[in-house]
């Protein structure tokens, strides 16, 4: 238990209270008074961490984000279940002409949606702010983003070892969350070098 | 008054209150009762719209990118500007490991980093808490990001009409916050398609 907190870095407290909750699996008993934990269950707490501590999720949403990727027959239905817990639904519904929009970019791409996720909305309504707000993401910016994110996709998922189903689950489900912060600062890094590029500027 | 609400989307209150914070400048006084607003006006609102809604920023945060764009001498300063005042001050110090991994891609893609900035420390703070979590972004992965993040700001960059500094910058500005959730909900539709076809799935 000791080991299992330095290699998480959460207090032995903590994982006593996940493990209460059954956000964590049971480790092996060995013997009368030592329990034997594993791989596993440094991961889990890891992937706990990063969905609190890093996300900032609530414990109810970290508890079904869990049971998402516990219940998942694929790890790619793992990284669905795990999206569709981790938006939230958005408060006004997207106006028709931004559904069309993101219909649009899926045709272009050929890319599909599963059944009761809620990206088709999110896209929309995220387009439909911007619009409200002065501004217009048009089909060439949109398909730029698409073109840009496939590349990315097919690097990240290269990564993964399709064989451990619940570990390449956890890992994509970390990656989506913990990669969005450094991709996003590698954006606005690129977009400052841009904007000094588009006016001919230097540092 | 009335006009600028309803153009804006904000209350006639809120207006009032964000003159007197002098989060907006001033209309022209038209007559003894009558003050004319202009576009400036509905532009700066929804500029405030959206770091108050959407990025859900406070007020001073919101004041001092404001500060900043006014400041600012040119629209990619601007840019810079309030990038830096955007992004929290790291807690912890980022690994020396880490800093040379972002010096790396930096060089490699020809960046540079305006004096002030936070992304180098921001990056290698990204870095350092997917490595603590047990995953790691390797050179190709984060010139994966690079590639990907240049074409978007390239185009990003097109769109701005570099003539008018003001709109410009609140443009870039609204860009980076905004787009934001368009470009993840995108990245997040792109890594469910290239999972399913890393696994030769279908829907």
């Amino acid at each position: 238990m000791a080991e299992l907190a330095a290699r998480s870095g959460l207090s032995v407290a903590t994982i006593k209270y996940y493990l209460r909750e059954g956000l964590l699996h049971s480790g092996e008993a060995v013997g009368q008074t030592r329990t034997r934990y594993d791989d596993s269950h440094v991961r889990r707490l890891r992937l706990i961490r990063a969905l609190t501590d890093v996300a900032n999720l609530r414990l109810d949403t970290v508890r079904s984000v869990i049971e998402g990727i516990e219940q998942a027959k694929s790890w790619p239905e793992a990284v669905g279940s795990a999206h569709r817990r981790l938006v939230p639904e958005p408060l006004t519904a997207p106006s028709d002409a931004s559904l069309a929009r993101v219909d649009g970019l899926l045709d272009r791409r050929g890319w599909t949606l599963r059944e009761g996720g809620r990206h088709r909305e999110t896209l929309a309504h995220a387009l439909d702010t911007v619009a409200e707000l002065g501004d217009e993401v048009d089909d060439e910016l949109l398909d730029t983003y698409g073109d840009a994110m496939a590349r990315v996709a097919t690097v990240e998922t290269a990564r993964l070892d399709p064989s451990d189903r619940e570990r390449a689950a956890e890992l994509a489900v970390m990656g989506t969350l913990l990669l969005e912060p450094v991709l996003l600062t590698v954006r606005r890094i690129a977009q400052e070098n841009a904007a000094r590029a588009a006016r001919g500027e230097s540092i």
